[in-house]
C-alpha cells in the first residue's frame, strides 16, 4: 500500500485553528493585519510573501479578472440560466474555460523564460534570437507576443512590467522576457507589444512560482470576474437571448464536415 | 467514527470482475447478449429489468439525448474552443445546466403525479383538478404541460405515452398524467399539450425510479448529444463565431442595475 | 426574439480597458492602490465600497479559504490525481462541492436574519423566540449554530463579529443574530456557539449582500484554498493513498439497499 | 467577423424534430427499433453505423462503466454529499477525472496504433520492436499494456479482441495490436498482458473514430457509472465516511515540501 502522506496546510484544536503555522484567530484574522491576497500568496507558495510581492499579485489578479462576454463568461451565463439554484455550477463552468487556448499562452511564455534564464547571461540575446527564429520556422506564434486589438502596445503589460520593475522583482525572467521582445521585434521588422499574458509570465517567473502552478492563480481571479457575470445575469438576464441568438445565427445544413471521422 | 458503509456495485478477483453479481467477462460481455443500456439500468436500479422497461428507457434517452443550439450545448463548445485538450471538461462544462430550469421540471412533474398516485384511485380526478386550482391561484406554470413551439401536441411526448401503453407499463402514473392533462384543458378552456418532460415523469414513475434520480439518466443521455457537438465543432467550430456574436450583440451601458444588491 | 440586455463590467478601446466606469491601467492598477480584494467587491456589487467593507470581507475570505481534507478537498485532489494536465478541472470539482450541506447554511441563516431585520426593531426578541421554536418543533437544526469541534465557542464566529463591530457595520443583522443566539440558548438551557456560518451571513448581510450572491463569496475564497491543496498535491501526492484508502476500507456486499428504488 | 458556421445536430418544425437527416419521433423512436447506442453512435460520427459496430460498441461502453470506489467515483460521492441537490455537479465532478492518467492511455495507444496502420503492412512487425525499444530507452511504459492485478492477462481485453474479430472489424488496428503485443513480450522475455485500455482503442480505431473523440465515449460510460455510484450513496452513504478517513489518516506535518516552488 502507498506510504501516507502529510499535510501542513490546516489543523484544529478545540479552541485554535492553524493555517500552516499560523494561529488563524489570532493572528492572520487580527487587527488589521489581515489581507486575503497576502495570505493566500503564502498559503498556496508555503513561503513568506513580501509586500511588493503582494503588491505585483494584486496587479496580476486584477488584470485577469475580467475580459468581458468571452467564451468561459457565456458558459457561466449559460449554465446560471440553466442552474440558477446553484451558483457554484456556473462559475465551475467557466472556470473549465480556463484553458490552453487563452490562459495556456502564460504557461508556454513562462517555459521559454525558464529556458532563458537557465543560459548563462551573456548567451540570452542569442538564445532569444534562436528562439524566435524556431518558432517562425515553425510557423507557429509566439506566446505572450501579439494582440488583436491593443496596437503598438497592450497597455496592461506596459503597466505590469512597469510595476515589476518598481517592486525590484528579480530573477531574471522580466529581462529575459525584453530580449525575447526585442527578437520578436528584429525578426518581424517592426515592433509587435508583449501582451498582458507575457508580463504575467515574466513576474510570476520572477516570484518563483512554478510554471504548472500559474495557472491557479489565473483561476482565482477568473472566479471573482465570473462572480460578477452572474450578479449582472441575476439584473439583466442574457442567457435566454444569448440561446435565441446562437440557434437563428447558425444554420442547419445536413451537408458538410461532421467531425466524427479522420479527416472528416 | 463513522461506521463504514459497504458497496454492491463491484469487486475483482485476479482473474475476474463482477458488476454486482454478474460477472463482466463471463456473462455481461458475452455472446451478443451485453446490452449497454440494460446494463446500465440494471446497475443503476440494482433490479434486473424487463425487455419492456429497457424498450422505454431507450425512447427516453432518445428524445433527451439533443436539444440543438441551447444553452447546454453553448456552454460545451464555449468550453471546447477554449480547452480543446480537455474533452471531460466541455462535457463537464454542458452537463452543469441540468439543472431546474429545464430537466428540473421533470422532477416536478413526478412529484405531483406521486402525489395522485398515492391517492385513492376514485379520489384522482378530483385531486387533479385540485392540483390545476392551486397552481392558477399561485399563477405558476404546470410542470409537464405546454410547449413553445409544438402545439396543439408534442410529438414526443404522444409517442412516449405510446410506447409506454405498448409495453404495458403499470404502477398509475400515465394514467394520472392523463388525468392532471384532462383538468390542464378544463381549466384553461383549450388543449393544452402534455410535453416531452411531463410523459418522462410519468414513464419513469411506473419504472419506479425514485425522483431524485431522475435527472440521472438525463445527465447520461444528455453526455452523448454533447460529445455529438463536440464532434461537430471540431469540423465546424462555433465558438469563436459565438464569442463575436455575443460581444457584438450585447452593447455596454454604465447604468441599470448590477444585481450586487437586493432589488437593485 | 428577447430583447438584447446590455452589460456594464467592461469596455474596450484600442488603448483603454474599463471595468465599469474605471480605467484598469491608468486607475485600477495604477500606484499602489490596486487592491484585487476592494476591486472585485465593488466589481461583483455594482457600487463602491468602503475601506471598512473592505477589512470585514478580507476576514471573511480568509475564514472561508482553508478547511483541511473536507470533501471539497477530497473531490480536487482525486481529480488531480486523474487529470493533472487540468487544474481548472481539479479546482471546478472541487468547488462543485460548495452546496447546501456546507456554505448553503450561510443562506438559511441569512433568510432568518432577513426575517428579523424586516420586523419592527421592538418585535425582534419576540420573532427570534419564535423562530427557534419553528425549528424545534420540526426537529431541524438552526442554521448558523452549532459546531461539533468548538465548543462553548466558534473562535472565528466571535471574531468575525467583534471585526464587524469595530468596523461600524450597520443593517441590524449582526444584532438580529445575538437576539437569535439568545434565544437558542434560551431554548437549550445551555450555550450553544454561534458558528462561522451565522456569523458570515451577518456581516455579508450588513453590507447588504443579497442572499443569492453569498455563495459566490465562498466560491472564490474556497478556489485559492483548493489551489493550496493541488500546490501540496504536486509535493505530496495523496491521490492514490485516498484511493487504496476508500477501496480497502469499503468492502463489498452484495446485499443492503442501493437507492434505486423508492424507499430502498 | 468569422463566418457563420452551420449545425447538422438537429432541426424543428412545428410538428416535427429531427436528428441529422431523420424525424426522431416517425423514425428513431418508432416500432421497436429505437436504440440509444446505435443512434448516439450515428449521431456523434456522422455517419450510418452497423450492427456489428453496435454490438461492439456495446462491449466498450460496458467495460468502461464501473471500475468500483476509484479517485472519479470518490470525487462524485465527495461532491453529491455536499450538494445531493445538484446531482449533474456530482458527475461533473466526478468526469473530470476522465483525464491523462487514465482514460487518456487509450488515446496514447490509438496514436500508436495509428502509426503503424500508416505503415506498409510488410514494414508492421519491425516498427513495433522499434516503437517497443523507443519506449524502453525512454523508460516509459507502453500504454496499452500491463494491468496491475490482472496477469497473466486482462480479461476484459480478450473478450473485447474477440467479439472484435467475431464482428469482422477491419482496418488493421486490432492486428497492429497483436504485433506490438509480440513485440513488447520478446523485449521483456515474458508475456505482458494487452490490457483493456489497449483493446478498446484497437477497436474504436477500427471503426475509424478520431483519437480526439475517444474519450467522449468513455465520458458517456462513465457518466453512467457515476450515476450507479449516486444512487448507491443515497442508501449507503460514504461521504462522511470517506472524509473521517482521509483526514485520519493523513497528519499534519508543518515540514516538507510544499509544491509552491520549483523543486520545492
Amino acid at each position: 500500500m502507498t506510504k501516507a502522506p502529510t499535510t501542513a496546510l490546516c489543523r484544529y484544536t478545540d479552541t485554535q485553528i492553524f493555517y500552516r503555522d499560523r494561529d488563524l484567530v489570532g493572528d492572520l484574522m487580527a487587527g488589521g493585519s489581515g489581507d486575503f491576497v497576502a495570505l493566500m500568496m503564502a498559503h498556496i507558495l508555503g513561503r513568506e510573501v513580501s509586500p511588493r510581492e503582494v503588491r505585483v499579485m494584486n496587479a496580476i489578479l486584477i488584470t485577469m479578472m475580467e475580459h468581458g462576454l468571452t467564451p468561459s463568461a457565456i458558459a457561466t451565463r449559460s449554465v446560471y440560466m440553466s442552474a440558477p439554484e446553484n451558483l457554484q455550477g456556473a462559475v465551475a463552468a467557466g472556470l473549465l474555460a480556463v484553458g490552453s487556448q487563452f490562459v495556456g499562452t502564460i504557461e508556454n511564455n513562462a517555459r521559454l523564460l525558464a529556458r532563458m534564464v537557465a543560459a548563462p547571461e551573456a548567451a540570452r540575446a542569442d538564445l532569444a534570437a534562436e528562439i524566435v527564429a524556431e518558432y517562425r520556422a515553425a510557423g507557429r506564434r509566439m506566446p505572450g507576443f501579439g494582440h488583436h486589438l491593443h496596437r503598438p502596445d497592450d497597455p496592461r503589460a506596459l503597466k505590469l512590467l512597469e510595476i515589476g520593475a518598481e517592486e525590484g522583482l528579480e530573477g531574471g525572467h522580466i529581462a529575459a522576457l525584453r530580449l525575447l521582445g526585442d527578437a520578436v521585434d528584429a525578426a518581424a521588422g517592426r515592433h509587435i507589444t508583449i501582451n498582458a499574458t507575457g508580463a504575467t509570465a515574466a513576474l510570476m517567473g520572477d516570484m518563483g512560482i512554478p510554471v504548472e502552478l500559474m495557472r491557479g492563480f489565473a483561476v482565482i481571479s477568473r472566479a471573482a470576474g465570473l462572480v460578477a457575470h452572474i450578479a449582472e445575469e441575476r439584473a439583466r438576464p442574457s442567457g435566454r437571448f444569448i440561446w435565441e441568438l446562437v440557434d437563428k445565427a447558425i444554420p442547419f445544413d445536413a451537408d458538410g464536415p461532421s467531425g466524427g471521422r479522420d479527416g472528416g
